[in-house]
């Protein structure tokens, strides 16, 4: 098994409203790699965002006074932390200047996956898609259109417990189930395997990112190579975890 | 940027004592794609435990009063548990028939990484191996011996918070660090990343996985097209997060 990934430079600067999945297989096209059925294609979420309007003047924003409570010692934005609050539907841990939330989608991550940089201007943030699947299906439907049977994975950086550094994982998918599901299956000896499950789309969201880069402009990368089996139905849902099952949350 | 990434088929059993530098390079050849110089060589754990004779015969281990009470009524070999007690530093979860230790290394995962699936035999399990940069060293050592300067990833597979399924990640390097800094540097607007640090060694072993396959016998990967900086002092420990840094331990 042969795998190839590479990025789609030359995007133009996505706006409200802006066609992604038209721009994307017009810039792979235009980059000489032009998209192909069966290819994997993993759209960073800021972009998706910026796309769709997801984006908030921190001027208009009226923080809770809990908000302007806590952030003030922690010299950090009340209107920054307004927002975080009300994308999550709770708060995980909130110790020193850290506030982990989960976020109205059931992500568990800091500042509600909230951007504030590089947001194209000063004062504006970014807010994490709406819908991160129906997101994902909008851009995989335009694929379609465009006569490109395409599964699309809507990716963000999220930090993890345990171990430092942040890896890009997987919000929103499209086409493809996010897990592969071993359960059941036997080794050569006739053991069940240890791993009974992989989330398949986190690890092609991290590979993704390799070929991004996060302070290179390439928001989308393209796998090609990965068998998936096509199923119009998927959703990241069975990725979250519920928190009856959950031992750190 | 492209990537490129293919498994390494056809690698002969292996058994304590198996020069796996060798095998992996030998292997590579016969399938017509040799290792090259800047590649990544990604091995998964179970061969190099087996390499290193990491394999325990459960009936040799006595196991301990508190081994033997706790796994009685969730039907587990005490013999099992005692092992995965003996490779950890400490208890992180015990909730049901659930066990997630911190091991003598620092990693958090289920089991202390104790394989009992596939060992290649009955009665038998595959500790991790016991210093896993060492490990991934001499197999980078290995290669330059044959005249490649890979870098190496020991990978394994884990469980994580928040998320079902789980990813291949790292859990020994030799020749790159594993974890890429973004701090300090600004976007195109003057603000600085939301992403400081990204752990590019765990995205390297879970893109490794695509090719890899967990139920295949395909045990290593070979990234390509990576770059990557030469460190020969690099080793796996800037990943495990202080337990004082950690909200979740």
């Amino acid at each position: 098994m042969a795998m190839q990934l590479f990025g789609v430079p030359g995007l133009p600067e996505i706006t409200p409203g802006s066609d992604l999945a038209t721009m994307i297989v017009e810039a792979a096209l235009a980059a000489g790699t032009p998209l192909d059925d069966g290819d994997v294609v993993v759209v960073t979420s800021k972009i998706v965002s910026k796309a769709e309007g997801r984006l908030v003047e921190l001027a208009d924003v009226q923080p809770s006074q809990f908000a302007i409570d806590w952030s003030t010692p922690w010299d950090k934005d009340p209107a920054v932390t307004e927002l975080v609050l009300r994308e999550a539907k709770r708060v995980v841990r909130q110790v020193g200047p850290i506030l982990i939330t989960e976020t109205h989608h059931g992500f568990v991550c800091a500042n509600s996956g909230i951007d504030q940089s590089s947001s194209g201007a000063h004062g504006r943030v970014v807010l994490l898609p709406l819908d991160s699947d129906a997101s994902a299906r909008r851009i995989r439907d335009g694929f379609a259109s465009a006569g490109v049977d395409a599964a699309v994975i809507v990716s963000d950086t999220f930090g993890r417990a345990w171990r430092e550094g942040q890896t890009d994982i997987a919000i929103g998918i499209a086409g493809m189930q996010p897990i592969t599901s071993y359960i059941g299956q036997v080794d050569p000896h006739g053991h069940e395997f240890r791993v009974q499950a992989l989330c398949t789309a986190d690890e092609l969201a991290g590979a993704a990112e390799l070929v991004k880069g996060n302070t290179s402009r390439v928001p989308v990368a393209v796998i090609r190579g990965h068998v998936w089996e096509r199923d119009d139905n998927a959703t990241i849902a069975p990725v979250l975890r519920d928190q009856s099952r959950d031992l750190f949350r």
